[in-house]
């Protein structure tokens, strides 16, 4: 905690209103006395990070429920801002309230509507409860903490509750307990590599890359077979589609592993002879 | 069109308001003159045809500009809808008004936020005007019809502007002409049969699956080569998370060629072999 404190010129930018769970990550990754720098949008942080305001960025990339986060794989690829880390939150979702609001007067209840929708049971044991679209989970809480209605409640969690001075009248009211979120923390270039050196079990790392294939059969195939017949364990893909040639893909990767092994760097050459774009976007250690 | 006219029972449900670009790809996949449900939800679609409210359902499942439409892809899973036909519509996208608003007099501009932003050099062309978020692009051109704000259009496709007797005042204001949306048609298991008999030329067909590998090194590289052993072309592929079983994925592939020919029954039974999951989701003619 006290190496952590140190460095406190430190700031993080981040989606979404103070309290999000993005902030939770950040907290989780740099340590709980970072600043932090909310933006409204996700090209927001990465521009944040890019013109130098913040040191550090943090984005979720997928979520056990909901899959990835397209937006910011588009982003990873136009951004030359590499991932240097990762972490994964548990979402846990509670009943937030201002302090002299009761449960029993409660009537409407605002949040994000993907968190309305990973609640359904307990909205369905709670019929007085009307659920109320809102733009942001822990922007909601702010929301009623403002205006205070004196029926109303949000949907958020226990970070925003504690932020914004409210009251948890019931915990965990999600539906279901596997609902992990992945974050990167992002750096710009310069500062990736005093900041994370690559020491430590090649199994303890993973490196995230991105290519497009020719538009041939079994390219995909070939592609896979450098990883492959190496034994690089894939993690991971996901396919973007590749703007401007309709019907062609991006395909970023996860394999554990360090970019600057030998077995990495000739999968990579390998790669590299099939692949019209091929790019490393971050080596960092696996964070379970 | 004779013939098509005269399978007039057919109804076809669709997400959106009427004259969404669903619309126009169920009009382009059965006729001019099909019958029109639309609904709310994509669940409300799937549903409607499962429940024999509606002969055939069509859905968009990708956009060359966004990606998938992920939703579907869980809903196909979910539910046993085969799809029995695709067809790809470019989306247009027309500045639209009431007849007697003319365009000097325009400061609000309504559509769904994704449509707006796909307008983007025409906004900036065009200062005076704000964009305002509205749920649905036809559902904005009916609310500007029924309400008539002296100074508001719409964004939307010129189907729309047909049925609510609106006015085109600038045409394909779309920032990026390659700007495709994939649609796929499904029926009822019993019916998809007898709709589409199984002739013409294998590469005149596609397959659509969906399977999950158990979770070890190789697994989806030992999965893709049950194709590219075959000389079988894949398509694309598209993962989605495996609900309950964190990290771990399914995978939606679509290759080219009948299901019901040797080497396709060879590939689905090699791949059989190391899927936990293997599901045909639907084999129909390629549309291009």
């Amino acid at each position: 905690m006290k190496g952590r404190s140190a460095r406190r010129s430190q700031k993080v930018a981040f989606q979404g209103e103070r309290g999000a769970f993005s902030e939770e990550a950040a907290r989780k990754l740099l340590g709980p006395s970072v600043d932090v720098a909310p933006c409204q949008r996700f090209e927001d942080v990465f521009r944040s990070l890019e013109q130098r305001k913040t040191d550090a960025a943090v984005i979720p990339i997928e979520n056990t429920l909901h899959g990835s986060v397209h937006e910011n794989y588009d982003h990873l690829l136009h951004f030359n801002l590499p991932i240097i880390g990762e972490t994964k939150i548990r979402i846990v979702h509670h009943l937030i309230a201002p302090p002299d609001v009761p449960f029993a007067k409660l009537r409407r209840v605002y949040s994000h509507p993907v968190a309305l929708n990973q609640c359904l049971a307990f909205f369905a044991r709670n019929r007085q409860l009307e659920k109320v679209p809102f733009y942001d989970t822990a922007g909601s809480v702010k929301m009623i903490m403002s205006e205070r209605p004196p029926d109303a409640a949000a949907i958020a969690s226990e970070v925003a509750a504690e932020i914004y001075g409210a009251k948890i009248l019931r915990r965990s009211v999600e539906d279901d307990r596997q609902n992990f979120t992945r974050f990167f923390l992002l750096r710009r270039p310069g500062k990736s590599r005093s900041a994370a050196p690559r020491t430590g079990k090649n199994s303890e790392w993973k490196t995230t890359l991105v290519f497009s294939t020719r538009n041939v059969p079994g390219a995909l195939f070939r592609a896979l077979s450098a990883f492959a017949l190496r034994d690089l364990n894939l993690l991971r893909i996901e396919s973007r589609p590749l703007r401007g040639k309709p019907w062609e893909y991006l395909f970023y990767l996860d394999f554990i592993g360090r970019v600057d092994e030998p077995t990495a760097q000739n999968a990579l050459r390998h790669l590299g002879e099939q692949a019209d774009l091929l790019r490393v976007l971050g080596c960092y250690p696996r964070g379970d």
